[in-house]
């Protein structure tokens, strides 16, 4: 089958160019068009790691993981995950078939896989990452494209992150690729991250798949415990649709190159060098989190909702997610109304304490309801106004407590449908 | 405002014609065009019981709830609902403003009402119920139909079920009534009921507004303790859009009429002479549970998913709702697409038990999924052959235990952007 036609268009917010990023030593990417579902596209990256390379991982949630995520998650625990022994050589990502819910053969279509690309990195099984997305059910014949990792491997090169950038992607209407580079001990270091989407995103993963890159020295117990930490207030503070994926992974890959040119290693998550390192990773992936939340599928607007006054983070968060994945709320911005009352509908749903007749909310600057109604000088012309904005910042004040948190999302639109309803056949 | 405008045609699953249900002694309606939101039609309902009317309810868990819902439950709690002490002598209901979200003037409003209702009905406020549904946030302007009250109770009338059915309608494409007649104790007694959706329809509550009403001698202990235990697999286990309203309101109204035909008073619900009696009440509410699903907003497919092999009926019923929410199950489903990885998607994402290496899908007939990976005798043709029904039943064991629910729901569908995208403004 073709690459899905139904909506070819580019998301209104995907960045006028594809970022230029730094090179980073230790990391070398090759990636080819093994007809796996997609035709005349790329749909199989092989990103090849020095020796040495740390790694962290964040895998989804779900019961019903693909094959490829139960072999990360052993990976990363044989090779010990949060040691310093959780060392990388090669990452293999395909896309056009997730390999999930395919039994014994998903297993054993990994295990070909993982294999293959030992074999063309020359490292040990449990050096190899792996990350599928596609249909789901469907089995994946490891054999259409195992004997091309090889080549490959022959042809990696460090500056082909556009290409790889590109190779992940399904549903999603642009590539999505950050970058930082960051002062680690007098030393500049870079950070490149790229990830794909669109649909089928919920928290607990939200990623569907991202991958980061560093030349920084962090050891792997480091990276685990920043990787995981971010996450929390980033990926997992997006969603589109509520609807958590089977492959969800985000791996991080610091080879450590850096340190040659003067760059302390760092083993303390305490280390007080640190900081400027782990603001920056925290920037990039929450910039990678909004890129996949400004592809939703079918989006016209996206959507940034600030929940206040709540008990905790997490119920802050609990409420905002409420918000974000309400059809009622996401279908009233697709259609520019200012229908605050289904917001409220969304804080009463969500479980958490919030208090009825303290509620505040506005949209951007203009304040709707205030004291539990609506805002004594609320104006509909006025709100209707802001709702033709692409951009839409929804505020909540739930009136009980101090903590907050930020959720991103879009609209659910028509273009939704159309896609979801005809994606498969 | 008019009546909404956007879609007027009737949904596929409209019964041909509206029941023709028998009346209930004591027990009388009317209804009126008060303008309240709506032009042309009617929006306000009195229902008038007889003295002696015991009455039960269960409402929205929504911690923004509506004015009238607040009313109800102190109305219910000084009635001491679940003690023989709980009667009812009149309800008023409205449609086109849900009073949620209206803070002072919200109670006010209610004060209002339950006042002029008492009046027409000769009876004190705390035997008055109250229902509101409609526009979220909207100051209601009680004055512009209380005075209608005291008319409306004149004309009352002990055959005006279909015009009460009528006039709670919001979005609904057709009225939804439901009658059963069952021997109590060598006597029969009658059961009706009504209800309204058809979108913010959720679990806990999810019925919107839905009354019932029989001349059957229930002690209100009695008839909370049934109405409790059924609302869970009925009205709870349906599902449009997730999304839980501000104003869902059960309320079960039992006149105790048909004792002077020697039905005999049931203050025990352990009486074996109860049995008949709730078969047939949980029978209504079901079927009344099944008309709001299948007047979903914007629908094409009803869809029922019967979960089994779980841990518990909690389970199985979070698992049901999983997939049930899932905007890509719905929006699969409304393209025809038999596309059960998305359901495979939804069990994993639940949070519940679930094994993947032992979960079987099918629908209807057709086995799709089996042992974990896809069926060995998968057809494409024939899976999507089934999915062109007008009505799909999903069927999946997860393979834990031995546990299961019933959920209904529909597609999500082009209709339902397009009624959500503008229903207020």
């Amino acid at each position: 089958m073709a690459q899905p036609d139904h909506d070819t268009s580019i998301s209104p917010f995907a960045p006028a160019q594809l970022a230029d990023v730094p090179q980073i030593s230790g990391v070398r990417f090759a990636t080819c068009a093994a007809g796996i579902k997609y035709q005349g596209r790329t749909d199989l990256m092989l990103a090849l790691l020095t020796k040495g390379t740390a790694v962290a991982g964040v895998l989804t949630k779900s019961k019903t993981c693909s094959a490829a995520v139960s072999w990360c998650r052993e990976t990363l625990a044989a090779g010990a995950a949060g040691t310093d022994h959780a060392q990388a050589r090669a990452l293999v990502v395909n896309s056009g078939n997730a390999n999930a819910f395919t039994g014994q053969r998903g297993r054993d279509a990994v295990k070909l896989t993982a294999r293959a690309a030992a074999d063309a990195a020359q490292c040990d099984l449990d050096q190899v990452l792996l990350a599928s997305t596609g249909v789901i059910g469907e089995p994946m014949q490891a054999e259409k494209f195992t004997h091309l990792l090889a080549g490959l491997a022959d042809t990696a090169t460090t500056d082909h992150w556009h290409e790889a950038a590109r190779a992940i992607m399904t549903t999603d209407t642009f590539p999505k690729l950050c970058t930082r580079t960051v002062d680690l001990g007098g030393t500049p270091v870079h950070l490149n991250g790229f990830c794909k989407g669109a649909g089928m995103i919920a928290p607990d993963m939200a990623t569907m798949l991202a991958f980061i890159f560093t030349d920084a020295p962090i050891a792997a117990p480091v990276l685990q415990e920043l990787l995981a930490r971010y996450a929390k207030t980033t990926f997992n503070c997006m969603t589109i649709d509520g609807d958590t994926s089977t492959s969800d992974t985000l791996l991080a890959f610091a080879t450590g190159t850096a340190q040659s040119a003067g760059a302390p290693k760092i083993t303390n998550s305490a280390d007080p060098q640190l900081a400027g390192f782990a603001e920056a990773l925290h920037d990039l992936m929450r910039e990678m989190a909004i890129l996949v939340a400004k592809d939703g599928e079918g989006l016209t607007k996206f959507v940034t909702i600030n929940v206040a006054g709540a008990q905790s983070w997490e119920a802050a968060r609990i409420i905002g997610l409420a918000i974000a994945n309400s059809p009622l709320v996401k279908t009233a911005i697709a259609g520019e109304d200012p229908n605050w009352g289904r917001i409220v509908m969304a804080v009463g749903k969500s479980g958490e304490a919030a208090e009825r007749d303290k509620l505040a909310i506005s949209f951007g600057d203009i304040e709707v309801a205030h004291q539990g109604e609506r805002a004594p000088n609320y104006s509909e012309t006025a709100a209707a106004a802001y709702m033709k904005n692409p951009e839409i910042e929804i505020n909540v004040d739930v009136g009980i407590g101090e903590a907050s948190a930020t959720i991103w999302t879009c609209d659910l639109t028509h273009g939704y449908i159309t896609i979801n309803a005809d994606y498969r056949s």
